[in-house]
């Protein structure tokens, strides 16, 4: 039976939003990535979402940023390598705390907005990631772009790795992403969008930019629920991939 | 054969510092008090600092606080509760990175400052740090004032505590710390202070403020060692009680 | 003709929310409270929100708070008086900055949340802040609570002080705030709120808790804006003020 | 009579330093860099500092930063240039504020750090600094390394500009600094430090890191004086300007 996973991004907004559309979400995904306080998020979301993500069989992910609260941790921070290593570490560990209170674990680290476009090339940093994964759980999986220097370095490093594939996203010929500044980057049509990870999760190629054929082969899909609009998409997906025959479970199995 | 504890607070400084003076007291004390990031402290203080003191046997605490890096956490802040027992939670969850990396545990908790002095009467707050304690891992210690609203409750809750005594702090007759802002609260010669500190440990009385006998029974002892001379006494303290015959040892056993 | 000041608190969101909002309320209120970067607010939503008041004659205020993002302000911290009075200089220094670029000043301040609360009663901290604006500028105005201390001690110093009633908030026989703990503290029915600043801003009482009559004379009346509701709350009370012939102005001059 | 400036920076350790590191150097130099709480300092260091630089005739500068208190400032942040263009404004609003109490004035900008560093080159950055000193007041004067872009800017938008040298470091034949990493980066010597700001304020060539004579002329000099090695250096450094019959004053006149 084909298996696929979604993972979303939640935490990033105060307390009380966790009881809104980050609880919705949660019956949406498989992977939670929680932020953990760096570029959002703070203790009681993480204590809130990871009871909320154990009770519901949805593996936790720490969704480690740089120390940008002010920026969200969208931009680069020429952070030394050694530096970035720790606060990672350190990140993984606050919310294993939670998930570990809550009777689950964190098992897989997905880096966010700034530092996961960074890392798809800056080596130093990359290796950073890689090596504070490496030292605090090498069985924790570190989620990434297909192709980047992170997901290399973690497999050189022996770390289980997940490639991820984005819903609502356009690619290009050689699969990268198309620039969010290019019209058509990203996708609005909850049913377009919905038959596109329905061809990820099944090994059949989506159409890139141009029209044409291109196979993604995602270990994960992440679709965004940080709108209503997006809401209704993550369940639109959720929806046609169930109608499908397709089993939505984490890539990483719960503790 | 007489065993007692020494503790101090550690990785207070920028991370170089802990190459200087942390490092010299690594050696003097059996448990460490390691900052955690709120009142202060940095994720890379946290990693040299666990792993030194697990190289040398040194018992890792986590000494959480109120967020407060702008006044060290010195100041009472009146936080929610369950805000409080999340950041508690947050704080041990962090450092049990490092530890872990490490090879190590966290394997007690000591509030800092103005939390320190607030859960001695404030029971919510007491309660808070109790709750987070407990819920992450009920086998960890939680070291405090002895008399504390905090120790009280933490009993009441089946954790182990751990009572704390100053080596450089005049008592009251009641056996209260008597207020920095009155004369003759803190000592300053290294001869009498190590000379309390193998009476505490000893189960012999010590003077209080008046020159009458108080018996302190306390599980650690609190040194100080932010400066020249308050390593030089902390030096004089471990010195006088090995030449006694006291064995110093961690209250609570590495992992 | 009477005269009466609408205030509201301001750039407490996103920098996009200044755009939403925010703006809808600078249509509305006559001065500006702004979030000045310690409980909310950033540098860019302080440099539009000025921009915007000063292009509409609202009056700017520096809506000064306790260092407390985390907790946007709302609790209680034992800050020292002369590090709270230099962090209210602090913040009313970079509000000017904007209010000057935009060719504004700033005209009064208005303690936020916790601190608000807190200096009715607390002598040293209502001091520090009387302080800071002395210092600063003794020709800024100082909004709070009737009957404060830190009102009491601004007209002590010399300052000008400007009383605030609450649009929507129930009053007890004596004046003071129904507690928000207590059913029927907090109004919601816009035609009875605008009923109560239109008796405000003429000099008529209006109802205590108990339905009794109760005369408050505010200098400024604050209006929420923070809620779809509270904006439709603030545009009837506007809308009944000026059809009554009451004239909405600043209770200081734009500069 | 020739007259030179000498420029530090000051109010980057706690505000008990201050009163001791701080407070000899304010002895030293005319103009003093202050931080203003983004990279370092507090509101009570930079009341001080700027009470006691009114006091002393030392010129008060805006040590403007990324907002990166964790590093220090010291690392490159990519900061958007509008946001960076407030944050800016809003360092120099806030240290203005206590200039103005002291019965003083901020007159000149010197950015620091990796803020320092990135605008050489980095265009968009440079502009947004530039943009944020003529927003606030093109009477205020923008220090920077010579060649840079951000004095190209500077000088093409009509402000005043101050070129400055450092007095502890090795020069290229271009007149560049020598990388830190490179042997021979810093110089140690006060003797020959002082004979090379000698030089520098007599417009003599100095020698270059080869030996051969380069001409610096600077509007200001760097010292340093954060250890007492430093501070010995600066005041070796005064002491022959001052017995050479070169006049210290401020490149900017204190209000």
């Amino acid at each position: 039976m084909t298996t696929v996973d979604l993972n979303c991004d939640l935490g990033e907004g105060a307390t009380e939003a966790v009881h809104g559309g980050d609880e919705a979400l949660l019956g949406v995904v498989t992977s939670a990535n929680v932020a953990c306080g760096f570029h959002a998020g703070d203790p009681s979301t993480m204590r809130v979402l990871t009871a909320q993500a154990v009770a519901r069989g949805v593996a936790i992910g720490a969704h480690v940023a740089y120390r940008d609260l002010e920026g969200f941790g969208r931009r680069f921070v020429d952070v030394h390598p050694h530096t970035l290593r720790d606060e990672v570490a350190y990140q993984i560990g606050a919310l294993a705390a939670f998930a570990r209170i809550a009777g689950g674990a964190v098992t897989y680290v997905k880096p966010h907005g700034g530092l996961y476009n960074a890392i798809v090339t800056h080596e130093e940093q990359a290796a950073a990631v890689v090596g504070a994964v490496a030292d605090y759980d090498p069985s924790v999986v570190l989620m990434g772009l297909p192709g980047s220097a992170v997901l290399r370095l973690a497999e050189q490093a022996g770390l289980r790795t997940a490639h991820e594939a984005f819903a609502d996203r356009a690619y290009t010929p050689e699969g990268h992403l198309v620039p969010r500044s290019q019209p058509g980057a990203v996708l609005h049509d909850p049913a377009e969008i919905a038959r596109r990870c329905l061809a990820m999760a099944t090994g059949e190629p989506v159409p890139d930019v141009n029209g044409d054929p291109l196979l993604l082969r995602p270990h994960s899909i992440c679709v965004h629920g940080d709108t209503p609009g997006a809401l209704a998409i993550a369940r639109a997906v959720r929806r046609l991939l169930e109608e499908s025959g397709v089993r939505l479970a984490p890539f990483t199995r719960p503790a």
